[in-house]
């Protein structure tokens, strides 16, 4: 990020183009998709990938099961497009059967949206097996994997889907700043003129990339170039599969320990994602969850101290620059703060 | 940018209040207008600004004459709200006269558009004077001022303004990836459900901001810790008159010096920003536009290798860590490049 670089330079340009390039091949999209910057979030590129791809006469079945569902359901109603909703408990992944009949019965839906991982219960939904559902049916996938894109498995080759949104942050491990779209190529060349905002139109920030090499505005020099330092250190921990081998471990060693100490993870084994652990809120009295959260910073571990409506629980994130020597840290605090909280045992209480 | 600060961390959250109110400051608007930061570009948080405070049902008048003011329209015309245009030139401002004729022929403007100071051609528009016609005929005014915020003078107290969108980079030496919007709270307030957009909605996210301190997404915890430590440093430097006068006093140095080499600017010194100066392209045969960027960078000198269409102009800016030490080794350069490419004197034909 320390690097002074112009945004029309050439070796600025070069970064950047080798930054989109290796994000598709990360999906393994290389030869049918292209990645689409749009400076922001992942909320940014979530809703450029639905306010350019699905087009206003189109319709979209969200899977919801959690907040970032939620947000797509709205960003749909604001931006004015139709849309169908099947939605399932926070704790419940979306039902095959119940996705094929809803295709089924209503052939207007054009497009279907799911959440890789959700962010607050770090649920895993089952993208790939959706993915079949669609393609029986011969609708389009979008997907947003803000918080999973780098690490879950996601195989352009193996599962079909027409978008995926995510961001420079989270599982990448680069600084906040820059959403992106992994776009079916054919798919995206049909998007002119969809969008409602200039800003968030993935169709024309393409054109302009590809007939330019140029961001359209301003571009996000430093946090591309952190990006591609990234992306880098991604490739030399072994890509996808190396990087998840590690949040697994990561994972694994908080539900171990938290266990020990009495905590309960909301989820079963077979939906629990790598990315982040929702642990049911203690019913002990002397468990005050602000008083925990703030002796745990003094010990230098942050969780987020939100809770996001998620049925009593709270989460502690795996990812980023951690280890299980950082998770077991983390239990070990964790242990020492419910003792300063005279907590001896959650026992079936928690 | 290297603290590694928690996205919903006290300190963080402190930090980005202190930003927030100090732009706020810097327009002396404190007390009748709040800024919402809208993730992105100055392109962004312009059409945040028009998408959020015009309603769907208002029509704005747009001064255009540059780039800037061609993308504002189209942002309106993507966005669906409807316009006039009053448009001139590159180098000439809007026309105050016409633009009080347009207001007094046409009581469906209820909002304005102007933009502070032009990206290609540098031309500094009369911002106060606008201010002025606008509000005697009580509409509403929106400032493009993303390549002047923070050195050009805006004082909410004498030019009557609704809001004015700008980013982090540019005047304000931060790294680019934070648009923001002043807005006056009064307007802010009625502009709920204005927006097509989620992520673009002023209105949501300065709800969200001042009912729980947070970003509704994820926030961009190292652009944010850079922009504080830039506005430190604005502040530093005897704030936004302080920068101007160093601008200033680099555009005097660069406009003197290329003059001697025979180089001549676009502008009028009463038109010309301190921000950026557009040259008129030699016509000397020798002089090809690519190989002067070209050898300039080799020097170390960076120049935008874009013309944007301006009239056959090409440009140098004035802004950021630079002095008029710098814009002298400038000059100096641009002379050795001369003389390489065989070209004696520039003569008239420049």
């Amino acid at each position: 990020m320390g690097r002074d670089l112009g945004s029309r330079d050439a070796g600025f340009l070069a970064l950047n183009r080798e930054v989109l390039e290796r994000l598709a091949e990360i999906a393994n999209a290389s030869g049918t998709h292209v990645a689409v910057p749009i400076p922001g979030s992942g909320t940014f590129a979530v809703e450029a990938m639905l306010t350019t791809l699905v087009p206003r006469t189109g319709k979209v079945l969200l899977l919801v099961n959690g907040v970032r569902g939620q947000r797509a359901k709205r960003i749909c109603l604001v931006a004015g497009r139709r849309i169908a909703v099947h939605e399932t408990r926070e704790e419940a992944p979306p039902d095959l059967e119940a996705l094929d009949g809803a295709l089924r019965a209503d052939p207007t839906i054009t497009h279907v949206f799911v959440v890789h991982c959700e962010t607050a219960s770090g649920i895993l939904n089952p993208v790939a097996e959706i993915a079949d559902v669609v393609a029986t049916h011969g609708r389009r996938l979008l997907i947003d994997a803000a918080s999973a894109f780098g690490a879950l498995p996601l195989d352009a080759a193996s599962t079909t889907f027409d978008a995926v949104a995510a961001a420079s942050d989270r599982c990448l491990e680069g600084v906040p700043g820059l959403g992106f779209v992994i776009c079916r190529e054919a798919s995206l060349a049909q998007a002119r003129g969809n969008a409602a905002s200039l800003a968030l139109d993935l169709h024309d920030q393409w054109q302009h990339l590809a007939t330019t090499g140029r961001y359209r505005f301003a571009s996000l020099t430093q946090v591309i170039a952190a990006l591609h330092q990234a992306l880098g250190e991604l490739r030399a921990e072994g890509g996808p599969p190396g990087r998840n081998r590690r949040y697994a471990q990561n994972c694994k060693v908080l539900i171990e320990g938290m266990r020990e100490l009495g905590f309960r993870p909301l989820l079963p084994e077979r939906l629990q994602s790598p990315i982040l652990v929702a642990f049911r809120m203690p019913k002990a009295g002397k468990f005050l969850f602000h008083d925990f959260c703030d002796k745990l910073e003094a010990r230098g571990y942050v969780i987020d101290p939100g809770t996001h409506g998620l049925y009593g629980c709270f989460h502690i994130g795996c990812i980023g620059r951690l280890d299980a020597g950082h998770m077991r840290g983390a239990v070990s605090a964790v242990a020492e703060v419910l003792a300063e909280l005279g907590i001896s045992s959650l026992g079936s209480a928690a």
